[in-house]
């Protein structure tokens, strides 16, 4: 027998790895330090490992922890602050506003932890995070357990926390070697857009980035606007702009991607970058459609995100990849566009492949971290169940997520958070919202 | 002091009624004889009222039982049973041959019960319905205590449970007849779609559903596909074929509605029928958007509903009226298209107008009846909270729903059911799924 510190049993088990679809059934995971071990059918580990602890889940079904390529976690502070409005006036009459008011290292910190819980009580076990005080949710994430990419915003004007792009820099280069032996977290940048940001800041960031192996994320072609507005002013494209500044490489998380055009596509393609959609968001905002399946016709890899709070406006991945599956049929006029499967990829291994984790995490494989959720599929809207992977896709399931695995570490038990005070983070946003209105 | 039977007492009140789009605070609602009596501050109530039983939710919102406006309840046993797959090949492969093997009045009632049990849990107070032995379907409304609209599939060939339209007719009419002295329960006309149903038997529709004043249902417009076959074949546009025959009048309701052009629009205008809009099933069998803002421009009252499971694959109306906004948005390209009010409304009170029953029902007033829902706004997604109209629009809630009342009585408590067995639903379901998998 081989000790191990856990066993997780469950009578299905879907690893979003290699050729099969379909969930195991009645397998178990044995975890130990933090990675799995085996997977195997339930009697095999059982013989062969002992375990220090072992949780036997009934009628509960075993993933991959979602993986959330793109947030502004303390922008849950902000959840409904300002709707139903056009992207320029929510942006500059409101948002921004607010946001210069409120924002200090104390606000991110509470809304960090705000949207860090909400993650993980959705299923969520990783994000990617770009806002203020990088540094101070960079250690939310730490101390909850959850694994995030953080990047620092990089932008041409002063922000709460930074003088300008040079201070955002130098900062964020210290937090990442600050970082640097956590494996659990990953720090990146964060340039906002290219209506934001110059070319020689982008340059910098494309030196530094190859230099330190580090993942670039940004807003990119987000409205026909921002697309038309470029080629007005600049006579380029965006991205073929940042192409030309060196810019999108596999390191590259483009963020948003709608009006595309097929140079722009095969541009995406040949660079190896990756894209993250944000369906709820681009809906909302009336921002535009990501052609998706276009995308992953190419072979483009596509992660999802929920983006911040404020533009969702909860931070449901499992609501999101429904949403993504929905709409890349209707905008491709094909039923068959964006499979159930498909969009579960897109919210995992696609997620990690985006972040360069797809060697730790995004999938249940040996040798992986033990990132992992089970979901309890007991409610009425589980019934019948000809097909998991549809079920997981097109039924509101996120509340039934009952425990949240990372690095083997339980962060949900019995939809219980252990790392997190969940009283204490709602209060902080009830006051958060009593200073706010006055 | 005046004896009533209830008095509800929750923090936030949201009525769906006049110009007051935000909640009433601390107010209390007191019913009798299944009647909302009066609705005031709690103060007032208690000074006034003394009550057989008095319910105070803390940390609560009253709001209107949603109203679904399209469903195949039954089809729930085929949830999931077929995903992925274009309309016609999905039906003709798929939904149809199963049906025509697995379906009778025992399937009926099974698959009615779950999606009842699964609407009143999501806060549905109220659906329309279009399924075979639409008897049984009532038969469930009437015993579960929802509110429900049964409209009876009249189609030009044999379908379980009749031989053809004239005993479709005859059938129906008799359950008409039989289920007159319930108030609760509406029976209407469901001609299943212009392309499935002949001339001569829409005109027979038209003439009894004057002569009952009854509902009519009718698919309409569900596809680019059905409109342009139409014009091959017919040389004339479904809804103008409907009109001509005398089918459209304000007790129409027209589901689906895609592929709408401005004639299309403004018969439907001048008829005074209803659209109801079901956009996730629109999404998910690619059959095109709903033009939802421009009709709410022209005036038009929508509904909303789900449409079947096997083609959503969820009941949850809150999720629905979500995506319903969200697209709205897109599609118009304008963010303030369907705010965060005009999707609840079409959730409520403008089901309750398509469906004729808006005296009745669809908005907490003095003299209506008291079908009440309580959300227990507790969930990490419900901080902050600066907007409780756009909380409940665009975050996910409906498993937050903790109390359902309908004609006054408790159909769920504490997210307990009272009026279904929750146990023998789901094992009943079970059973199908064995059966069909053979």
């Amino acid at each position: 027998m081989i000790a191990v510190q856990q066993i997780i049993e469950a009578p299905w088990l879907l690893t979003m790895a290699g050729s099969q679809k379909a969930p195991l059934q009645d397998c178990s995971i044995a975890i130990d330090h933090g990675k799995i071990i085996a997977i195997a059918p339930k009697g095999e580990i059982a013989a062969k490992y002992t375990a220090t602890e072992t949780v036997n889940l009934e009628n509960h079904l075993l993933m991959p922890g979602l993986i959330n390529g793109h947030n502004h976690a303390a922008m849950t502070l902000l959840r409904g602050y300002a709707d139903d409005l056009p992207l320029m006036q929510w942006l500059e009459e409101h948002i921004w506003p607010a946001e210069k008011q409120w924002v200090d290292d104390e606000f991110v910190r509470d809304g960090s932890e705000l949207a860090i819980a909400e993650m993980i009580k959705s299923g969520t076990t990783c994000f990617s995070d770009m806002y203020f005080y990088p540094e101070v949710t960079a250690d939310c994430a730490r101390t909850s357990g959850i694994r995030a990419q953080i990047t620092f915003p990089i932008i041409d004007f002063p922000t709460p926390g930074t003088s300008g792009p040079d201070e955002a820099i130098n900062k964020g280069l210290a937090l990442f070697d600050a970082m640097r032996s956590i494996e659990r977290i990953r720090i990146g940048f964060g340039p906002h857009a290219p209506y934001t940001v110059s070319d020689d800041v982008f340059t910098r960031i494309a030196t530094l980035s190859a230099e330190l192996d580090a993942p670039v994320q940004v807003h990119l072609h987000e409205t026909q606007h921002e697309v038309d507005d470029a080629v007005t002013n600049r006579g380029e494209r965006p991205i073929a702009r940042l192409h030309q500044l060196g810019l999108l490489t596999p390191r590259t998380q483009c963020v948003h991607m709608t009006a595309l055009n097929d140079d722009d596509i095969q541009l995406v393609k040949s660079s190896g970058a990756s894209v993250i959609h944000c369906p709820e968001s681009n809906l909302k905002l009336a921002s535009g459609f990501c052609p998706t399946q276009h995308l992953l016709d190419e072979g483009i890899n596509l992660g999802l995100g929920t983006d911040g709070a404020a533009s969702n406006n909860d931070l449901d991945l499992f609501g999101e990849l429904k949403t993504a599956a929905l709409i890349a049929k209707a905008q491709a006029r094909d039923a068959s566009a964006m499979s159930a499967y498909d969009a579960l990829y897109m919210a995992t291994l696609g997620g990690a492949k985006a972040l360069g984790i797809d060697h730790i995490t995004g999938s249940l494989e040996v040798g992986k971290a033990a990132d992992i959720i089970a979901i309890k599929l007991d409610a009425f809207n589980c019934y019948p169940a000809f097909n998991w992977v549809s079920l997981l896709a097109y039924t509101q399931i996120s509340h039934l997520v009952s425990h949240v695995w990372v690095d083997g570490k339980a962060l949900m038990r019995e939809r219980r958070l252990t790392t997190l005070n969940e009283s204490e983070i709602k209060h902080k946003a009830v006051q958060w919202q009593k200073r706010m209105q006055g």
